[in-house]
């Protein structure tokens, strides 16, 4: 084969992770003979009577739905995280007896924190059978809307990090294919948030502009991983992706949190959301399966002057609707590795 | 349902990659509807004429493979690195006259640095329808044998670190049943063993003593996480498990690589390879998918005073055969975590 300077494997930096992804843009071209995904069948009735999501119908608790009609919201029934009761703050006390009678090695290699907080689900659809890729610009506005109540909830809860995020598709985890989202809220910021956040403040404290300003202008200057924009948000492939078609929904200029966003930039997030959803489901012909999160200030900081709203997606199919990515051996005990180059995943995007 | 201490979420440091898991025990207990795995069959012939890993096959570039009689080695060939050859170089200067017209700005938000090297493949066994669990000790010590020959043959070839991993089961991206593992040399240290190596270092300095042996004592001494353990090697679910029953093989005494343990060691260690992946299919009776990999001294320092030999396996299954957890949306957008305690998935090995 004849080399040319794009395929040159070569390591990127993500100056907000502070962290590298190896790129391997020939690899993409390898025969593929392993496991293969089940695309998403596309025959869900509109109601289905058996889903514990769908209004009027019965929970795992026993609770009922109610007639919703548009987005509904209601706490997970297995949380990962509980909010400070009286009883689970009895038990807690009981466990700290026990800790105090750690060693100082203890203390430095069997470190342990508890964190509390609360899970929610919101249903996107009161529909069976829709998607973000399949729903109205509106709809997708009832989304967002419900997204900063649920931000603005968590701030009188004593929250100190909101993740919102979307995990669609049996690949990637989601258990029920009625279309919904979940709302973390922990007492502690994840480590995702966390180093993004100081990343951004360093740049911020050092050159006093906005890292996440200058990206997007650089991105619109060369023109190269672009998929799609509007007045108020940039979609574009990072240039330092992992996952084969990841893309960033990131505010043109810099909002701190979804719950600042005008009621103009309301609609024209979910105008992104929308596009790049239904150039997903075009990729590959199939209702694409990813992580959809978002990063943002944390909740209890009204105005910071860091934060910068973004989504990421994180989807894994690389070739077709059956075959993904995996982020394995070399990826999980090294560095994360991809097989074809930003720029070529933002163009097949961008031309759907 | 009663609350006792153990079911409190609550975040575990890892001292050697200085991150956090979530650990949610009581989240085992939540029903699962979504994605089934396929649990391997086991009715796979001694010799498959259609296997590119068999002896006498041919490969997928056209070679012959030979009639090997233990371990078998050869360049990947889709490598994910390539060598520094004449060819290679003269497409690397080019594309770098690109990069010198680069703006400030692109320096800092769009970095990327070439990564050269060479990727192998090596064969565990002849035989089409064994595995790590289901061959000899003595034949896992030629395996262990042949990562010593290639730690040295990266020496002398110029490798700043060599990655040994090996991805088994579909599960994990693995595309061809026959036994093998790989090896990724690579110009770079990739970050997982840098943060580790960063942190060993620290603690060295600062402490004069070794992270690692510390900790093996520790466990030793608490006896909660010991799955396993022989004169030279302590196999032990990490107080900071991401995986549900994620293991290390570490050694006793610090041993800074593969190629420094004696013929005695090798022994030990096979014999624990061996244990542990006999464990691991007993768990759920399937033959366990996982990732493995081994962590140790830079390619390039040859008696480094702070790097300990450790083998990470990394599985994904969680309840069954079938069911697997996923690191999905909170999890990579957030931070990892884990349903079970590393406590409990210890015990359920340990009784194995
Ligand atoms: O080279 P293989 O075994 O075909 O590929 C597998 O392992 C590699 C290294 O972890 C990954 O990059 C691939 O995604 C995975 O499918
Ligand atoms: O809560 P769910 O949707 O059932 O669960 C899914 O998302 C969670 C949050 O990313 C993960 O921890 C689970 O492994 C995944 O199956």
């Amino acid at each position: 084969m004849t080399l040319v300077a794009s395929d040159i494997p070569h390591r990127r930096y993500n100056p907000l992770r502070q962290s590298w992804v190896l790129v391997s843009p020939h690899r993409a071209k390898r025969p593929w003979q392993g496991q293969q995904e089940e695309p998403t069948k596309d025959t869900k009735p509109e109601y289905d009577d058996k889903c514990y999501l769908c209004p009027r119908n019965a929970r795992i608790n026993g609770e009922m739905n109610p007639d919703y009609k548009d987005t509904f919201v209601f706490e997970n029934d297995f949380s990962a995280v509980f909010e400070k009761t009286a009883e689970v703050e009895k038990v807690v006390e009981e466990a700290q007896k026990e800790h105090t009678e750690s060693t100082a090695l203890d203390l430095d290699l069997l470190r342990k924190e508890d964190v509390f907080g609360y899970c929610q689900v919101i249903c996107f659809s009161p529909k069976h059978n829709v998607t973000l890729a399949t729903m109205t610009v509106e709809q997708i506005e009832k989304v967002i809307e419900t997204w900063q109540k649920m931000y603005t909830e968590a701030q009188s809860r004593g929250i100190k990090y909101s993740l919102i995020f979307e995990n669609k598709g049996a690949t990637m985890g989601c258990s029920n294919p009625h279309a919904h989202g979940q709302v973390w809220n922990t007492s502690i910021v994840p480590e995702e948030p966390q180093m993004e956040f100081d990343s951004l403040k360093k740049y911020k404290d050092e050159k006093n502009r906005d890292l996440l300003v200058d990206y997007v202008n650089l991105e619109m200057s060369k023109n190269e991983r672009i998929v799609y924009q509007n007045a108020s948000f940039l979609v574009v492939v990072p240039y330092w992706a992992v996952w084969p078609f990841e893309t960033m929904i990131v505010s043109k200029e810099r909002v701190s949190s979804i719950k600042k966003l005008t009621k103009e930039q309301v609609q024209h997030l979910a105008d992104a959301i929308s596009v790049i959803t239904k150039k997903y489901d075009k990729l590959f012909n199939t209702s694409f399966p990813y992580s959809m999160g978002i990063h943002q200030s944390f909740v209890d900081v009204e105005n910071c002057p860091y934060e910068h709203l973004r989504l990421l997606f994180y989807p894994p199919l690389l070739r077709s609707a059956s075959v993904k990515k995996f982020q394995v051996g070399f990826e999980m005990l090294g560095m994360p590795q991809r097989d074809i180059t930003a720029e070529g995943a933002a163009k097949r995007l961008y031309d759907l």
